[in-house]
């Protein structure tokens, strides 16, 4: 947007990584932090095509199975507090409105913080019969938090800008524990393209969403060895539906309650995107949600000045891709071409393609990946293949590192099994802990015991992992493991616990 | 969505268009009224479809270019109140924040009204240099009014859901005049596309956007006689840049406030593309923007039960319009053809395929339109060019009539030319105003002749016709005519005045 003098500071992902980001939010232009209110921020145009990319995917995987909607920002004080579990985790984060103009509300408006007590009001005279179920919606909207903690882009807000809220109706348990199960596979996929890695955890009891039976998460790993939630699906069971008496005629005429579940993902899957897959030049954006996938840059050197055949050429090349269904764009602006690189870079775009007077008369041109800096040279004739070729490659290199610096970050605590039983009290764990990762380790359910391991380590239980796939074998063996909680020694579960955003 | 009892009512859209409009929301099922807070409803999945292909235009419209952005929702008292003519026009209907969980805020935040206040001192830091100009954004959001007034479904609201709002900066005067020649262009082109027909008018300047040098307005018609305005474009010249401080450097290194413009729309074009196309069936949707473009009925008499071959050459039909890029749907439910025909011309699909055994056995099918419920028979070889074909026809007529009505209901005073000079005083714009319509007369410029026409007649000053097309001759002929307010006698230009939503 701004022209601004190009900065050539090489960025520091892995030492210091909240710099890093906040340099990146502005230099690739995603965010604009500058807006006089605590945690909103102002979405940049580039920023908002990655945000609307990233929230295609999102959309087609829903609209399958779901029905967009829209409900009200607005929720009477009386709907919000009608849910007692509900309400307690949320009142000290609502904003309220209390006045209109100059008049004082009789009723005091709650921006909503999520739309269960504003969507489930409407369920009840929308569900019927059992003909309407099972209803599956969602919608895409702003939230709001009123945070005291630290605030931080995408990821800590008080507007949330990008809420999706999906909310589903069934007319029994069991229908409604298949849709979590469906709901994991969805989020799953989504995270898949997205080229994020995850762990899936059952989080503990006493840190599920309130007013839920359980809480399904998942995590990824920021570089700073921190997890961040980034999707997380809940299980209400009938609690919504006996607060707002959400019943449904059975086919024998009996009037029953619904079952319910929600699921939510937040603009932190773009935040997710950034942080797991940037380095030290900029952005590293996947080809599916890059808004430029390919960059086009004529090479003339000053002395040559521009060159016609050379934009002609890049401007074939640029028609091609165009026509192929690439988002294309060919740089022909005034700046020197390392100006250019290190703009694009920035800005995570995958592929390069450089021609210059030398590679016209051979009839090539070349290209450059992000992810590596690798050149090869490219016949002209061949470069829509190529380009899709090459982008999918882009594409499996990237997931690929994502998931090893992942995979080679979560450890293992055995300490608690043998010798040293319910004495080691998880500080085998903190060898992990020190190079930055996701620990697993042995804990019972008590709140007490996970109280105290987040307290002597510092971290976060995330819960026990569920729904992991992969290794069939493997898979098995941690079926089997059983041990013994590092606090109480009483039989325990294999939990994950970390340093969480 | 419910699995209602089939109504059979006949709607009456002429005789009691509100009624009419309230009870197509419902049945159509666009909008759910029943939310517990005054002016704001919830949209249901076919009501938010509709609203994103008609949004879907418009985005594609501005995308070639404009840019989308997102600004946050509050805005902090003290930006909101710096532009002192802008915060006059909005300060009774603002909506505040004041506290979050239990602590007052230092600083009451405002939802906002319409955006200025919160996206001009981003401009401010965004625009440095000539090079940076033009600047041209939009974004799609919620806005709040805190109405006292009669609020009404997607007309008059107190959450504003789907507001459309374009922000342009400039190096000058011309360029933004260009600009609003741009924008008007745009609008026609998107209410064109529509087939919604309107007058532009330079709104009177004490009626102007507030903080604006003039305001353009699109208003259409609705079936009750009553004009919607359904599009503005304002020009805001210097205002805004003086009092945020948005300046630029020229080539020349001289620093310059910019000159801007601002231009929106909301869900009133939903509003209008209901009320202007339905009719006593319910909805009638141009095939652009409708959900479902063909409903596929298979006709199976009840003593028949279900044909299998029936519903396979229904459902051959159904996968060829997919592959053809056509919203198809195959209503293969339990009803009678009857109900079915009933919920889908309510909704408005503008074609209805039936097909029975008969059909069948003679290889074709038969087509009803939705607008004029013609019905043709097709070879069912034919059916995809055929129903391109007679998707595009329909528009057509759609078009036509929607536009014959409004032309019809446009009258002209000319009672003021001769002898009566002077003494009409607007009367003779009773008998068009009788007759439910606009009515187009001679004032002056002056507030108090404009108020006083508004009184006696109980109507609104719409303002004087621009951006008119059509007819060269008649233009020129309408440039050259001259005549006396009807109130005082003084110079003055032809306006439109109408009964106004």
């Amino acid at each position: 947007m701004q022209h601004k003098t190009e900065t050539k500071t090489i960025l520091q992902k892995e030492n210091n990584f909240s710099e890093w980001y906040n340099e990146i939010l502005k230099r690739a232009e995603i965010l604009d932090i500058r807006y006089p209110v605590k945690g909103v921020y102002v979405w940049y145009p580039y920023g908002y095509k990655l945000r609307n990319l990233i929230y295609g995917i999102l959309r087609s995987l829903l609209d399958k199975e779901h029905e967009e909607v829209l409900f009200p920002l607005l929720i009477p004080e009386k709907e919000l507090m009608m849910e007692k579990e509900h309400v307690k985790g949320f009142e000290d984060e609502v904003f309220w409105v209390t006045r209109g103009g100059s008049t004082e509300l009789d009723i005091p408006l709650a921006l909503r913080p999520t739309s269960e007590t504003a969507i489930y009001p409407v369920f009840k005279v929308w569900i019927r019969s059992h003909r309407d179920l099972p209803l599956r919606i969602y919608q895409i909207v702003n939230t709001f938090r009123y945070e005291t903690k630290h605030t931080r882009p995408l990821i800590r807000l008080r507007e949330i800008t990008s809420f999706k809220e999906a909310h589903t109706a069934h007319a029994s348990r069991a229908d409604a524990e298949a849709q979590i199960k469906k709901a994991v596979a969805l989020y799953k996929d989504f995270f898949d393209q997205l080229a994020i890695p995850y762990v899936i955890t059952r989080r503990p009891d006493w840190d599920k969403f309130p007013g839920a039976e359980y809480s399904i998460a998942f995590d990824t790993l920021m570089p700073d060895g921190r997890t961040m939630q980034i999707a997380t699906i809940h299980l209400l069971g009938e609690s919504f539906a006996r607060t707002f008496d959400i019943v449904y005629e059975d086919k024998d005429g009996a009037v029953k309650f619904v079952n319910q579940t929600c699921y939510g993902i937040s603009e932190r899957c773009v935040a997710a995107v950034i942080s797991v897959h940037g380095d030290d030049h900029g952005l590293m954006l996947p080809p599916e949600v890059a808004p430029i996938q390919v960059v086009i840059v004529p090479i003339v050197f000053s002395s040559e000045g521009k060159s016609v055949e050379v934009e002609k050429a890049c401007f074939v090349v640029y028609e091609e891709l165009k026509k192929a269904g690439i988002r294309a764009f060919f740089d022909n602006s005034e700046e020197r071409p390392g100006a250019k690189y290190y703009r694009w870079e920035m800005k995570g775009v995958p592929l390069r393609i450089e021609i210059g007077p030398r590679d016209l008369r051979n009839n090539r041109c070349e290209f450059v990946r992000r992810n590596d800096f690798k050149r090869m040279q490219v016949p002209l004739s061949d470069v829509v293949p190529e380009v899709e070729r090459t982008l999918t490659g882009i594409n499996d290199c990237i997931y690929e590192r994502a998931k090893e610096t992942f995979f080679a970050n979560i450890y293992k605590n055995e300490g608690n099994n043998g010798a040293g039983k319910g004495k080691d009290k998880g500080e085998g764990a903190m060898e992990g802990l020190r190079r930055k990762g996701i620990v697993s380790l042995f804990l019972c359910e008590s709140e007490r015991c996970g109280k105290e391991i987040e307290e002597r380590l510092g971290v976060n239980v995330l819960g026990e992992a569920v729904y992991e796939d992969g290794d069939e074998d493997e898979a098995e063996e941690r079926e089997k493991s059983e041990g013994r909680c590092v606090i109480c020694s009483k039989e325990g579960k294999r939990v994950y616990v970390a340093r969480a955003y």
